[in-house]
């Protein structure tokens, strides 16, 4: 009988709480989704695009949805009512579904303001590491690469994200970083940390490879006499 | 130097040319793209679903995009202009694109009547197997399983696709299959057959196991001492 349908205390019990492995699951082979959120210019795309590099590195299958991508091929005539918005954030969540189930880690990189949505794909996706992008307000306006927040501040664009529009912070993200106070690359390592502590990803040895990676490279130096 | 660089003929060409394995690229584990289309009626749900089975049961990672599915989850909002069959279409493409070239096999039902667009999907995919669900239109009517027919002819549903909307028949699909007479059986048998010949699909050898598992049966069997 698999030990999750045993009654507690089951007459093993010891056993298995010691095997460790009995109990938790290898999740390192699995897809997931790390699903960035937070306001325009905050740097969901930029760091979302380093941690997507690394996790190749690491052998993973990533694909990014990021916001442009997305309104390009997957939501193409939607606007930016709330109505719209929800569609296009569950569509996002459909695919990122899909991906996630069969193996791959899709990374989402779009606004993704509600809260309620952003629990709908979480619960419809299961494997989902919530990443809030946070940066304070001052420091968008200062940034404001694209120009949209001036545009946003004089009425010229409507329905923005942060200015008349709202956004919901997520109340429990599996990461947090603040773009204001750290660099990309010093957020990226930390998203890879939490992925790493949440099962998803083998952690790095000491000597920058994998536990089986060095098992291997031992075996083949033994095998030729080195060690 | 990679073969396909060299200049022909090149210095150990017929070196190359009797090691098959070096000029044939290995397909089995790649993922690609089963594209169904055809009139409303014609089996592609049908078929495409006992193809999905069957390569389930050969080990692959597969999703269907059925019409439906999709409707409700990529393209709520779209009509049945010619418009916004191709975004439909399109979008269709994209996600099998997405999960194609993550090594899965994703299977698209949709009545897709624009040759053109789905020649796109042809050319961003690739690895693109095209089946033509076909049926005569007397068939079609007789059977109407959901009464569509009867209401296109009668005018009460506009744009239906072989009443008063175009469909274009494929020009040179990987397959064909005729649904009036055959059943869906034999039509996804077929379909299965060609995925092998295309090489994406190991052959079964003769007694129902894949070379690979046939080859582990005999190890098994000969470290037994029964071989």
């Amino acid at each position: 009988m698999p030990y999750q349908q045993q009654k507690f205390p089951c007459k093993n019990w010891k056993l298995n709480y010691f095997e460790g492995d009995l109990m938790t699951e290898d999740k390192t082979s699995r897809g997931f989704t790390i699903w960035f959120t937070g306001l325009s210019g905050a740097g969901k795309t930029t760091v979302s695009q380093i941690v997507a590099e690394k996790l190749r590195s690491r052998g993973k299958k990533v694909e990014v949805l990021d916001g442009d991508v997305v309104r390009q091929n997957l939501s193409k005539g939607l606007g930016f009512s709330k109505e719209d918005r929800d569609i296009n954030i569950r569509r996002i969540g459909f695919v990122c579904h899909l991906l996630s189930r069969n193996g791959v880690v899709a990374i989402a990189a779009a606004i993704s303001p509600y809260r309620v949505i952003r629990q709908e794909n979480r619960a419809l996706i299961g494997d989902f590491i919530e990443v809030y992008a946070r940066c304070s307000m001052d420091t968008l306006m200062q940034r404001d690469v694209k120009g949209l927040y001036k545009k946003a501040l004089a009425g010229e664009i409507k329905n923005f994200t942060g200015v008349d529009d709202p956004y919901e912070p997520p109340q429990n993200p599996e990461i947090i970083f603040d773009s204001d106070q750290e660099t990309p690359v010093v957020s990226a390592d930390k998203i890879i940390v939490r992925i790493e502590e949440l099962g998803y990803l083998e952690p790095l040895t000491a000597s920058g490879y994998t536990k089986e990676e060095e098992d291997k490279v031992n075996d083949r130096l033994k095998a030729l006499g080195y060690l």
